[in-house]
């Protein structure tokens, strides 16, 4: 059992997405990225057989899937995704995302 | 690929939790649960391989554990334990959290 607290990780980055690894295990793989606004999570997907949830929890902004399709997503929204579908993040504002992976990958 | 908005789950009960199925699979299970001040999440576990996480996402409390054991939990942090480890939440205010069980049970 361990407690981790994301505000220890609440930085942004304007290079790039912040990535912070808050756990990993046989089980499932958690991580949370943070999103200036303006930045993008590039649609991808993985050729593997697992499932995903991206949990807005901060900000808003779209999820994004196949053939430049988008959904608004802002806190307390979850995208749930197959591994293998293509799935992404556009943030509108700075935006806070935990994903959930399993299995990990 | 699916959206689920947390705000339609916005609920309280006062005779005991409020219990929001987000999604399950054969991957993971993810549940939002809503207490209100001073209700308890009691402590349980099951004989299970496996592990969980329970998210706070409104409201702050405890993480209970083995033996009355507790740690503080506010909004943004993440407790993981094993399925088979004795866990539990108790809301000092409303509180809101979102529990991912992978495997799923």
């Amino acid at each position: 059992m361990k407690k981790i607290s994301l505000d220890l990780a609440r930085q942004f980055n304007d290079k790039g997405m912040h990535r912070f690894l808050v756990h990993e295990s046989p089980h499932f793989k958690i991580i949370n990225f943070n999103l200036t606004a303006g930045q993008t999570f590039p649609v991808h997907s993985h050729d593997l057989d697992g499932e995903l949830s991206i949990t807005v929890i901060e900000g808003k902004g779209e999820f994004l899937g196949r053939d430049d399709s988008a959904m608004p997503a802002k806190e307390g929204d979850i995208l749930i995704s197959e591994i293998r579908e293509p799935h992404g993040v556009r943030a509108a504002t700075d935006m806070r995302i935990l994903v959930t992976i399993a299995p990990p990958i």
